[in-house]
């Protein structure tokens, strides 16, 4: 007689957006004349870059002839992307990664989610509050949180580290000590960076702790301030005590893409098992590599023609922050973010939740965000906006939600 | 001090084909003269067909425009490929399965490891022997197969069903009743396949025991005799006892493309959960969907023009798996499958081990296979030939084994 794993049983409620997904649909059936702007989710909206388009054709007629075809792809990557990343990506900033220590994938949330099979079930995590849905979920279905307390919405072994006004949504250094600490910067949802110095405390903390920091920068190519690190590994230590997941899906547009890659430095040793032969072995059973035609467009995103039309792109989202940042500021709302990333976290007006406020901003304005609250507790009161739409919709979401 | 997952240093060696693709290279690099041929791996090698090339180039061109490009996918698939699936893969062979039970992923290899994570860990797992590694390796590293023995090759908690000449590959009911079945036909390693007779047998013991069959239906396109299942929902009660893995890789060349999808039907209910609900939770938070464009691409598997040229494609390999199988008999060997699977089968030379075979064969004939013993301890004697190479290169390689 089969049993089930329990701990799927403990998740409360559905995935964020998959809820977000089903009332944002329920209303539009209710209301099919109402035009609905959506910001909510991070998902990209530009078409894919000239440079990336010529790089799908090409590898596509590859595929077409016996001489050219491309069958499995190497577990880990193919040596062109892992190379061009690692020259794109830390030789230019001065960091020392190897090439075989990048780990290509279909995407960031596969290998954020995945990350936590190599670790015991007895490891203590901490994320920050609010965060990124799957870090927990993930720990959940393997049974490392404990139990839920509905009335806080917090896991009773799970350490969470308050990201709130006070603290320039920065954590302080957890009391309880972790030993899995999940870090997002520049941050989804708060939209805030982290400077170089900030982070190097974190590398030192861990290093001194023996805890180990999986560093998740899928927004970097955002970042537009000096002193923000691109990459954990420009602090001194980091190749001892951190793994860090980058994506192609907000810097290229790759959402529906799928391509994302992990840095698992050789320096992780713990208890006679090396992290990177571990990475390694798990990419080797159980899973095929990422799809040729879509490696060869992640080349592409090094390439100069890439890089500069990409470039335009990030400022395009961009200036969709800026206008959503400085037109709830006049509108008087309290904003953070959009300066180093693509989203903004305002504070709900006083006296509503967040999920209110989500309420009335669908049925009043049209105009989908994500509640904070979906993030976590102290997520409760803020809400996000992205700056992934198009502009005009930006602009009219702007507009309406002056107007409320 | 964070702690490792102790159970992936219990893994012995390194994945099979990871060592067999060292040992060939090394010979290669020893060798740079020596022509190699590979039929070891079972990786296609003919381009992918002009319709399927077709839709590619389509599909990427509509992410070229803002009015055409997507984003995120659906995580369990796009209607049209989940629409299609269930019209060409299951009405057509009158079985009730809803398209809402089909979950499109990037491939079977990732499904059937992650299948493991929806059961408790003291589920008993039974495999035949010889078996596709990855079912073993996905649930050592889960911590649900006790220890390793190597003197023999098996891990105390494993149930392991022989298939041998004997039984003609197909395993006897085990003794100790498992919890979880994996069973795939046509059969890798062995080539063989399964009556629909024999299969319902299965079936009915699964319900009768409350287990579950994850049942491995890869190489379907390949059956070409009339008594066996194409689907484990061909038998009557699978609805209640049985997941089906699916790939596009060997019905299309899409190994380097990654394409696959399971079927979770929604009468899998048990101690409160239902595995549907589950498996749709876990894409949720663990997947982000497979690339629009590979999903357009698997559309196409199922167009009038795609059938056809896909047939053609099949039948190639099919025509090199007939080429080995007799040649190999000629040449004085016993052989077996190759009738409704592209693998053959073959007994190594009596005194000789597997390996010690597979070094035959690469440094006197420069063929390269797949020795029996890397798919379980009942593989020990038997060597694995795939029809997946040109046909050019099958035919020599026969050529060179019959003069040795």
């Amino acid at each position: 007689m089969y049993k089930i794993n329990q701990n799927y049983l403990k998740l409360p409620g559905s995935y964020l957006f998959s809820t977000i997904g089903k009332k944002v649909n329920a209303y539009s059936a209710a209301n099919p004349d109402k035009n609905i702007i959506r910001l909510g989710i991070g998902d990209v909206t530009q078409p894919l870059a000239p440079a990336i388009i010529e790089a799908l054709h090409s590898a596509v007629d590859e595929m077409a002839h016996v001489e050219t075809f491309h069958g499995y792809a190497p577990d880990l990557g193919y040596a062109f992307l892992r190379n061009a990343i690692v020259k794109g990506d830390y030789e230019s900033r001065g960091c020392d990664i190897q090439a075989d220590e990048i780990f290509v994938s279909d995407g960031a949330k596969c290998d954020c989610s995945n990350i936590q099979e190599l670790f015991s079930l007895d490891n203590v995590v901490a994320v920050c509050d609010p965060v990124y849905p799957v870090y927990v979920d993930s720990n959940v279905m393997a049974g490392r949180t404990g139990t839920y307390d509905a009335s806080t919405g917090m896991w009773s072994d799970v350490v969470y580290m308050p990201c709130t006004e006070e603290n320039g949504f920065t954590p302080a250094l957890p009391k309880k000590t972790p030993d899995l600490i999940y870090l997002c910067y520049p941050n989804n949802p708060t939209g805030m960076a982290i400077t170089k110095a900030e982070l190097q405390k974190w590398v030192d903390y861990a290093n001194e702790k023996g805890a180990l920091i999986l560093y998740d920068a899928a927004y970097e190519a955002y970042i537009s301030e000096e002193d923000v690190p691109h990459t954990i590994y420009e602090c001194d230590g980091a190749r001892t005590c951190a793994i860090e997941f980058r994506s192609f899906s907000k810097n290229a547009g790759f959402t529906g893409v799928r391509l994302g890659y992990t840095v698992v430095p050789k320096d992780l040793v713990r208890d006679g098992g090396s992290l990177h032969d571990m990475w390694a072995r798990r990419h080797g059973t159980k899973y095929n590599g990422a799809p040729y035609i879509v490696q060869k467009a992640g080349e592409a995103v090094y390439s100069e023609e890439g890089r500069a039309q990409l470039k335009e792109q990030v400022a395009y989202y961009m200036n969709n922050a800026r206008t959503i940042r400085e037109g709830l500021r006049e509108a008087g709302y309290t904003v953070y973010g959009g300066v180093n990333a693509p989203y903004v976290w305002l504070k709900v007006p006083a006296g509503m939740t967040s999920w209110e406020f989500f309420d009335y901003l669908l049925e009043r304005a049209g105009v989908v965000g994500t509640p904070g609250s979906g993030f976590g507790p102290s997520g409760e009161g803020y809400f996000r906006l992205t700056g992934f739409g198009s502009h005009e919709n930006t602009e009219k979401a702007i507009e309406r939600i002056k107007k409320l």
